[in-house]
């Protein structure tokens, strides 16, 4: 059996794939009657090809640059490998997009003409289609990676160097990651910022009105930034769980290597198996009175089976590991959920557990003394929002090392983070559902489908936002545990003889701080990039209401020129997602081979410290800011409404919070990631040294 | 010689606070021959010195609480040694905050009557005060704690336990510098943003505008907080990274361990001295036509008396220690000078060695399109600008060892802090010089003296606000390597055969992620504080306006209620300041004694990364916004004037910025030290184990 699993787990993927085209074909077969939609829905999708297909030229150049000095440095297996990587990561991204904006339309179209339960089928199905994408091409991925690493056995016969070859995959996938993360992140923000100053708060006209030139980019921006953008994202945090788990077990015993190799592999296609009918137990669910339980059933349902076929496997011995192992994946699970719940907690509105949060109300509150105060209260808000998740975190860890024992501790560590991301093809649906359906509530407000059919998309966005918690607590409990487990990866790489990571040691002192700083500095120039692009947004759109006669009045046929938007937000975050990656694979190259390996050791530590922590701050700031605007215009906060100064103050605070949650504080998590598994390509070259060029 | 350098130390430290009394006489001597005059500089004097005895009534309790538990789990030396330095810190706390008040009034009178030398001399000679007071006091301090220390020998003999009593001198300095600055931060901040928010953007009248209800609780809180709580602050710093050096070497072999130990006192010796001297070329310097240039030369001389009498003592054999070990003293004046020129980079207007700053005109660009993108650019030049001065402390940590060598690497890290501090004295002198001149400026304004006396106080105070950037460059430096010889200190306590502090035990880990969040939540809690207590004084203020006949009409006779503000100042900083002076102090012994010696080490490590960085972004970022204000005001900022909607954007992000730089920041450099220090005292009960209660 256990040779067999790379080959099972390939064919699941295969088949997960298929399914997923089927959902698609599905998700076109709904009509689109509505001439306005139907326009809306063609410009949107053009808009996101024309950049996706930009993005892909400019990243193409820097995969094939990297590839070759990768063939150089290390071999051409890992170079293979990053392009295979690179490319996965390209077509999750890729097939979410397309999936997400032939279904936004057709949501709100579902919505007019089916109800409810038609919408959310369309929804639901549209994010499926990125959630089985995701989970199948890394399935497919890993499995080819595996028939490398087979059994260990290949490690000691000299003729490749299968951790490299799998670091070199996960390099892919982290690195096309990352630039799509800040790209798309930069993209949709520009527009949605610019759009927002001017038409919310300068003209006062609606979000999404047809009238702001902003609006179509903004519509783009949230598929290729939200949803393309969080694909290669949470690609490549399953990608790299699962490689980490197996690099570290390639360097147990011989004999005992190989189980440990593929019991990831084994588990995600548990976990896979166990999406597919989470996804598809929708067709049940959604007829239920709640569809937000609908979407949390299709979830649970998914992880009891994930959770129980793990055990199953390993007692029915179909893989000979520890059956310790699993107590670990369930409780990296836990942990996931809790950092959710603790997230919903300090960014949501309702009671969590019957725990009435308090972080809203303050801000709420702070906003009546206008923005300034506003501003304070949600940055503290999100600095005070990242105790409770690192403890949890830090008690993820400790769990995982004791059911590991001093064997298999940091394995288990990593597959702590398996128990978060195994069953992706579930989780990533109900993610990607969310911007589907916020979507499709803009595209029925701008082609005017009525009160009745926005009450229906309202309701299914803000069921998106709940559920999108949890998928954030996912994301950020596993990029710290993988990012650790990828750390120990690189330990083993060097060879733990070799390595002196004692924190008493200067050199070991001068990486941490350095890696410290670095996630401020990419958080720097993201959050630089988007206040950029979005004051040339500003300045365009002022242009506009003020050049063009008739088009903030309204006037019958007076349209305004989105193009010239949509330009802007391209060529920006073409230009601008250049630098953060560059930061991201250079900074450990310099450090490695300046201040050599033990320095390098301690920046992956100190970029994972700062890294967690800043990216929790932005995206709960992002997040709660966010929220306590909606509270105001919800009735929530006494003495404040929609359109007084208080809600002007709290607009200014969502504004703020736009680049935090779903730019910088996104690609912080990428970052350290990337960052470790450069230092793993790096570690696997055998030429880093202990003293660089001191 | 050896033996005497504690007694001549303190000779020393008492002769400059005699020299402080009588320039404090000095300061008063000068005539207040205003009414109006006379009566704010009462007001706010009154003011202070109450806040101050309710403060300190607070901390009272606090320090017989924890003394009384050190007594109990330690010694009843550390006990006492416990109260001497928070005693000897709140002297020099009060004594600033008594110079300055009284210079304030002054030194505008000076600046109508006597014009820009005399009121040079009167704030220099206020800040002086201060300077001498914190040096003197430190000396003095310090030279007792060195009769227990003396020459090492006590600590082999069993009668006390030397670094305990060491570490609680410094404990108490340190606890007390926290509460100060966290209590004074938040009570000058809660009266400046409340006094500005209403004030300046709502009411549209001028900063310090005497109808303005909230002014006469700004100033007050200028004094606490700018001025008080500085004092403690440096005081704790100065005392900080003496005891540092001197516990390390304590642990050096038994013979050469004393000249080691009393090298540091002898610097500080060598330090004040030159102070002494730096500050009374003032009196030949103050004539001279760039009142700025007098300033920074004073500073100047004082360094290169105390770099050549460091060598000059060592070479002399004055005291038997490598040569080399002033390498790293000198090399850390310089990085603190380089951070501080970054520092001026970024948050500066005029150009830095000719290199023209881009932050400001950055910030002042996104103004135009209003407060959002006018706060995202603030927040990402105060994270960019964490990264330059963290590579610079990274390159003192790697030369200061390097200068060490394998045996004092770390002893020479404390040497460089000493670098930086060693002439406090003088350094601190122009640090307080700043407030005052400000506070003259704020006065000469409410009591109407003219023009002319505001252009020279507007002149004195904006060279403060650059001589600033230095000191503060100073204070983070320090307290980053201070930190870090604290941590050492920590591991030759525990002893470094016990400890293990590799990076891949998950308890380090652990440790780091724990200790890099108490830094975001020490922040988050001190910023909520001011928020709070800000949004309570824009209630107040709002409503003055409001039931006040003929107040915002400026009527002849009628006359803000100010004290209500300085209540609600007063209670809001006795209140908050307890939470993070708690944290600080509970964090590591519950980690100690629940997760062992390992993670406490991992705590400390991870408390100063984070700190050492968020210090530098918050500073940086308030720093940067009060600037961009100003820039406009100045008409740096094309397209841009005072009273524009760009002016209003600003002003709301110098509000938020304000507590960045007086409130949290600042607490964060205290913050660290006290953690480690609070550990090292753990380390001297002998009672911490290696796994906690795990």
């Amino acid at each position: 059996m256990m040779e067999n699993i790379p080959m099972i787990a390939a064919g699941a993927g295969l088949v997960g794939l298929v399914i997923a085209f089927v959902l698609y074909q599905q998700v076109n077969k709904v009509k689109i009657d509505n001439e306005v939609v139907a326009d809306i829905t063609d410009e949107i999708q053009k808009g996101a090809m024309a950049f996706l297909f930009a993005e892909y030229k400019v990243l193409s150049i820097f995969v094939v640059v990297v590839g070759a000095v990768l063939a150089w440095l290390n071999d051409v297996d890992t170079a293979i490998a990053f392009f295979a990587g690179a490319i996965a990561s390209v077509l999750a991204g890729f097939s979410g997009m397309r999936a997400a904006t032939s279904a936004n339309g057709r949501t709100a179209m579902a919505a007019k003409n089916e109800g409810r339960a038609g919408a959310l089928a369309v929804s639901y199905n549209g994010g499926a289609v990125m959630g089985l994408s995701v989970g199948g091409l890394g399935l497919l991925g890993i499995s080819i990676i595996a028939f490398w690493l087979s059994a260990g056995e290949t490690a000691t016969d000299g003729s490749m160097n299968p951790v490299s070859a799998a670091a070199g995959f996960g390099m892919g996938a982290s690195s096309i990651a990352l630039f799509a993360r800040v790209g798309g992140g930069i993209y949709t923000k520009a527009a949605d910022v610019g759009a927002d100053l001017v038409g919310k708060v300068e003209a006062g006209i609606p979000e999404d009105d047809p009238r702001n030139p902003g609006v179509i980019a903004d519509n783009v921006g949230d598929n290729v930034g939200d949803v393309a953008g969080m694909g290669a994202d949470i690609f490549e945090s399953f990608v790299g769980s699962i490689i980490a788990a197996m690099i570290i077990a390639n360097d147990f015993e011989v004999g005992t290597a190989g189980d440990y190799v593929l019991l990831p592999i084994l588990l995600g296609f548990i976990g896979y198996t166990a999406s597919i009918i989470g996804v598809f137990s929708m067709s049940f669910l959604k007829n239920g009175k709640d569809p937000a339980a609908a979407l949390r059933n299709t979830t649970f349902i998914a992880a009891a089976l994930f959770w129980a076929g793990g055990y199953l496997a390993i007692q029915q011995g179909l893989i000979n590991v520890e059956y310790g192992i699993m107590h670990s994946v369930v409780l990296g699970s836990i942990i996931g959920i809790l950092i959710g719940l603790v997230t919903e907690y300090y960014t949501g509105i309702e009671p969590v557990f019957g725990i009435k949060p308090k972080a809203i109300p303050h801000i709420g509150e702070m906003s009546k003394t206008g923005p300034a105060t506003n501003a304070i209260a949600g940055l503290s808000v999100g600095m005070m929002s990242t105790f409770i998740p690192v403890v949890l975190i830090s008690l993820g860890i400790l769990g995982a090392n004791e059911f590991g024992g001093e064997k298999y501790g940091l394995y288990c560590i990593a597959m702590a983070a398996m128990g978060m991301l195994g069953t992706v093809g579930v989780t990533m649906t109900v993610d990607a559902y969310g911007p589907v359906a916020d979507n499709a509530g803009g595209i029925a407000e701008m082609s005017g489908l009525g009160e009745d059919v926005r009450a229906i998309t309202d309701e299914l966005d803000s069921i998106g936002n709940t559920t999108a918690a949890v998928g954030k607590g996912f994301a950020i409990g596993s990029a710290a545990l993988t990012a650790l487990a990828l750390f120990a990866a690189y330990t083993a790489a060097i060879g733990a003889d070799k390595l002196n990571l004692e924190l008493t040691e200067p050199i070991v002192v001068i990486g941490l701080l350095i890696g410290g700083g670095l996630p401020f500095v990419v958080a720097a120039m993201t959050m630089t990039s988007v206040g950029k692009a979005a004051g040339d947004m500003v300045v365009e759109i002022r242009r506009q209401f003020k050049e063009i006669p008739g088009l903030l009045e309204g006037k019958e046929g007076v349209k305004p020129d989105s193009q010239t938007c949509v330009d802007i937000s391209t060529k920006a975050a073409l230009r601008e997602m250049v630098g953060p990656g560059v930061v991201a694979i250079v900074a450990p190259v310099i450090v490695g081979y300046t201040l050599g390996f033990n320095a390098l050791g301690g920046l992956l530590a100190g970029s994972l410290v700062t890294g967690v922590l800043m990216a929790l701050f932005m995206a709960n700031a992002g997040g709660a800011w966010d929220n306590a605007k909606k509270a105001i215009e919800q009735g929530h906060i006494d003495g404040a409404k929609k359109g007084d100064e208080a809600h002007d103050a709290a607009i200014i605070g969502d504004t703020v919070g736009d680049p935090f949650k779903d730019t910088s504080g996104p690609s912080l998590n990428i970052l350290i990631k990337l960052m470790s598994i450069v230092a793993v390509v790096m570690a696997g070259t055998g030429k880093l040294s202990e003293k660089g060029l001191l």
